[in-house]
């Protein structure tokens, strides 16, 4: 085998919280954990191949069919490349869990992919790739989950006409707390229970709050985080697919939580703290109120980290 | 006469911008000018009265139907003064301009009697002072001009329950062009044509676009300030009411402007810009597309200042 073909990155991507409470569709940030990893090489034959995907049942290989795939595919369509790839994907995380699954498998490809073809794009440009992966997984290429995996920190997603991503690092130490109750929740049916109109006067607090919660993050003031931290539109109407949930949420803030809400579109539930014992506290005080539900979950603690995806495993041969 | 009697102040509050565009109900920024001036003293019986009402025709003298009376009564009120207190109040701004008339003249009378009363209160205790003046003005005790009239710079109101003032300062050189159209546009007819309802997808872009709008005010980034100066929601349903608005628009943002939007509630139009210069052009341009319309107007310039109210004269006798 000719050496240049033994060429192959692995990189991997964070799960992320997107719709960080008043943020509904513009907010989210990074984990460091958990998060998915891609392996990629150079292949010969056009196309893409799927070698393998492992770490949970039932996700497909086709490479039309799995994000991956798709992200990659069109990496190499827009650069016009010849020669195809095979990719692995192992998933670290749970799939349908509201903490950006398909963002983190997608971000995982486009930067392994980019990484192995020489980094002819800037992580900021991967997100319009990843966004691809998104478009296969919920119909909606939107970017709240796929751009913080890809840039770490919070990011804030301004708009989409055109798309404009502004990342805004991590200005202070924000530890979450992420609980998992392991319900099956369609993303569908959660878009689809939002009413398509908002009062004004709770779009008026909704958007003071998004303000607060923005002057909060980047004039690194945890009081004003705390204030902020509200939805006053969505989580009332999602709330009620999630067993528990206010419970949970009267735990994580009376164990110390800046704020807790709904993770995407869940049934995830996420809390900020200021610090990672806190953060702990909150794990566990979440996990109490399920503990004999007959409800199992999965909890998380990790501080919001200022770097996203980023490349664990690479090894170069170069021909001679 | 005893020489205590003799002390008195004059304080100068001026114009605002409420409203910014994306920021309905939530964000204001001050002009360093036009203005109001207060001037106050301590009388020996009891109650208020105002002396002179000067500037403008037609404000009543009556201290229960006057803002400056109303704001002063409240803080005697407040700290249980039994003295009462001469005020006079020269409008140095036209009146239902939309920027912030009656919130001008409550941010001095404010200031001017706390200073004459020894500062009990900080600058920050006085916007819910100030906001008892735009209660009698507009049935509606709103902060969106108080705050930035007394803080200078940009304010954010966050929320009201309780009440949540967040001064955002001056990140970044800011100057507005300011039209004023001399039409007349009563405060609630401009209210109340606005839907009680936002379409979920206008919010969204709306909310985006503050969270930009703050991004880019505290991460000092013009370009991010231009890309939000947005209103998907108010302007296409207030502007109907301005003569010529899109007219001016086209010519603000045609000469340099960051952004164009109405001023509170109208008729006013601003324009916020990077340099004193643009800011120039920006109101010749504005003002030239009202020429030969048969509509007078008024326009200013202004740096977007760090201070909002202040001391401009005192004459403090001690008594010995």
């Amino acid at each position: 085998m000719d050496k240049q073909e033994e060429q192959f990155v692995k990189a991997y991507a964070p799960a992320t919280v997107a719709n960080v409470c008043c943020g509904f569709d513009v907010l989210g940030f990074a984990l460091d954990a958990p998060g998915d990893e891609v392996w990629a090489r150079k292949k010969e034959t056009p196309g893409i191949l799927i070698s393998a995907v492992t770490g949970v049942e039932g996700l497909s290989a086709d490479p039309t069919l799995n994000v991956i795939g798709v992200v990659a595919q069109k990496m190499l369509t827009d650069l016009n490349l010849e020669h195809g790839l095979e990719l692995q994907l192992h998933k670290g995380m749970p799939v349908g869990s509201g903490l950006g699954s398909s963002a983190a498998s997608s971000a995982a490809a486009a930067f392994a992919v980019n990484a192995l073809l020489g980094n002819p794009f800037t992580t900021q440009e991967l997100v319009v790739y990843a966004m691809e992966g998104e478009r296969l997984a919920s119909g909606s290429a939107h970017a709240d989950n796929v751009a913080p995996s890809l840039l770490g920190g919070f990011v804030l997603v301004r708009g989409y006409d055109p798309l404009d991503v502004i990342p805004l690092g991590v200005p202070l130490d924000l530890y979450a707390s992420v609980l998992y109750p392991q319900i099956e929740l369609k993303t569908s049916l959660s878009r689809s229970i939002l009413k398509q109109e908002i009062p004004l006067k709770k779009g008026i607090k909704q958007w003071g709050n998004l303000a607060g919660l923005m002057a909060g993050l980047l004039m690194k003031d945890y009081g004003l985080i705390r204030r902020s931290l509200h939805d006053e539109i969505f989580e009332p109407e999602r709330s009620v697919l999630i067993p528990l949930f206010k419970q949970v949420k009267d735990a994580a803030l009376k164990a110390g939580a800046l704020g807790c809400g709904i993770s995407g579109s869940g049934p995830s539930i996420f809390a900020l703290s200021p610090s990672a014992e806190v953060a702990h506290d909150i794990k566990n005080a979440m996990e109490k109120v399920y503990a004999g539900s007959g409800i199992e979950t999965k909890s998380y603690v990790s501080k919001v980290p200022e770097q996203g995806v980023r490349l664990v495993e690479q090894s170069i041969y170069q021909t001679v």
